[in-house]
């Protein structure tokens, strides 16, 4: 996507380092952060640096080529595992996380070289995934469409284009008139912050929402469809998004409104038979007792904005069960959420 | 309730002033604030120094006292009749500051003295109510309960006690063991500064959640019961209350939840058929944007949240519709949600 006027990807490698657009300080600064090592990677995406499924995914497929790259010749398969088990401990939810590091892990035993280039094409088709998905999603909008998204499945959350809005952006391009309702989508504010500075960035007219009042739009026939991204599905269509989501898909039933979820075929884990089996990753109180902004003089700081001394819990995920989805749009075509049509989903090339 | 050793109402009349726990404030400073005048009071109301619908209630009828206490002899009636247009114009919604207006109003075309004392009336009644509310509210909870509420409707929403709060405070009173989920409540977080403040002040469990995750919570279990309060209920039962709730009573017949707004009959707005005919509040977009909080030395400041230039939406309260309501606790007992039901109460001594 365009920055100014200059084309960026959110994440990329560059000879032995990765390169990646700096999350954490968005929409405030925007800077790119350069991770020498994996161990530099893992950090990045521990501390959120990166964040979002597919930029997650490639990031962590990155790391485990750096890895490969850089560690020496002593016990290097020791090494390189142990650098494995490091990437796949930083979030624990994320499918495209695992599912790169596999696919970069089995292509560095035969050489680093296949290694870096299988890191690359995970990459790759994360951002020609994104734009089918964008395609089959934008077939969905009316001519005039109003989309509620939550959190951030845009091309910040992977290589480029997104899921979620990568059919707001595909829809605007054939000319359709798209707005979007950005849940603010707290604790960390992924909406507010990242999804409203994309589709400012993008000339996309929108507006910020604060999380309780989804109902109410939808109440009052605001919202004609509802998509979000997912951070792992598991084989009976059950997925795992960004904390709300349930909410927001037992609203959107409720209302008779469409509920999507826009992910690439990388996300869904054939082993999890349900969402009872997908782990939740739990993220510190802070997250909910602090907010970081920017004060008059354009500083950014860290506030308490809760009541001192109060605890707080802090689940950074939910699962939502396949019933309250209305499809899940993935590079090869729309799919209901039902594990007959995942699988042979899955088998089609 | 205590705050330190010393006994607090949350508003009060001395003299020809009104004073209140300064909420805005709250909970990062405990301040008292004297309105002077029944323009003071008017500010008061509209900066949310004092917010919370009963408390609002007790100070618009302390404010219509203070007209009549203090506007001169010229004109008299007139002026008195732009002051109660006044105090009615601070905040649209909280039926309890139409119910105290008019009540002051009514009885200072008697005399001035009756105008104070319908005033203390006034606030005297909606102490009672909430300690009444409290105890058929604690009837309705198990020995150990677990209960989610949304904004803050406890004793600093009322004069006293408060409603969605008071069953919490009167199950402790009686052994119960009692837990509570507190919703953040974006924007103004009244759920993680105020519910969650006076929650610890009193000695009572709980933990701050974001607004997302009250989903996931009642999917795993963890919600025996939602207590709400409420800003004005139609005739037939749908109740206007603080952005969110909507959500949270869908979400709780999903889960099938008991959902129960708590309020005192002169929340009841009989003139208002359905809630389609309840006015909503529009906030300034700021409320979204911009979040107060503390630094690391204690001040109180402004930070910007989300990205700029991005526009935000701000309605202050929903409607849920009475379908979603198990029922509705008040002074004079639990209510279904109907039309029949509410007039058979609202007759009842």
């Amino acid at each position: 996507m365009l920055v100014g006027n200059k084309e960026y990807k959110t994440v990329w490698m560059e000879g032995t380092s990765v390169f990646m657009i700096q999350q954490n300080l968005l929409p405030f600064e925007f800077k790119v952060h350069e991770c020498k090592t994996y161990w530099d990677t893992c950090i990045a995406i521990t501390d959120m640096v990166v964040r979002g499924a597919g930029a997650i995914g490639a990031a962590a497929g990155f790391a485990m080529a750096q890895a490969f790259l850089t560690i020496g010749t002593k016990e290097r398969l020791k090494m390189i595992r142990e650098a494995r088990s490091d990437i796949e401990n930083t979030r624990p939810t994320a499918r495209n996380l695992f599912y790169a590091v596999d696919r970069v892990y089995r292509a560095g035993l035969e050489s680093t070289e296949k290694a870096v280039a299988e890191a690359e094409s995970v990459a790759r088709e994360d951002e020609e995934n994104s734009k089918a998905i964008g395609e089959y999603g934008a077939a969905l909008t009316n001519e005039k469409a109003n989309i509620l998204t939550h959190c951030n499945a845009g091309w910040l959350a992977f290589v480029d284009y997104g899921t979620a809005l990568a059919p707001v952006y595909l829809a605007r391009e054939q000319g359709k008139e798209v707005f979007v309702y950005v849940d603010e989508t707290r604790p960390r504010a992924q909406g507010g912050r990242l999804t409203a500075w994309e589709l400012k960035n993008a000339g996309v007219p929108h507006v910020i929402i604060p999380d309780n009042a989804a109902a109410s739009l939808m109440a009052q026939g605001k919202i004609d469809m509802v998509i979000t991204g997912a951070d792992r599905i598991a084989a009976n269509g059950d997925t795992a998004n960004k904390i709300g989501t349930l909410g927001r898909a037992i609203l959107a039933k409720a209302f008779g409104i469409p509920f999507y979820i826009a992910a690439p075929t990388s996300t869904f884990d054939m082993n999890c038979a349900t969402g009872r089996e997908i782990p939740i990753e739990e993220r510190s109180q802070d997250e909910v007792l602090y907010q970081t902004g920017t004060d008059a003089n354009g500083h950014l700081i860290k506030v308490l904005v809760c009541s001192p001394g109060s605890p707080a819990y802090n689940p950074a995920f939910d699962v939502t069960p396949a019933r309250y989805i209305t499809g899940i749009i993935t590079e090869k075509g729309m799919v209901t959420a039902d594990r007959l049509s995942i699988k042979k989903l899955m088998k089609k090339d």
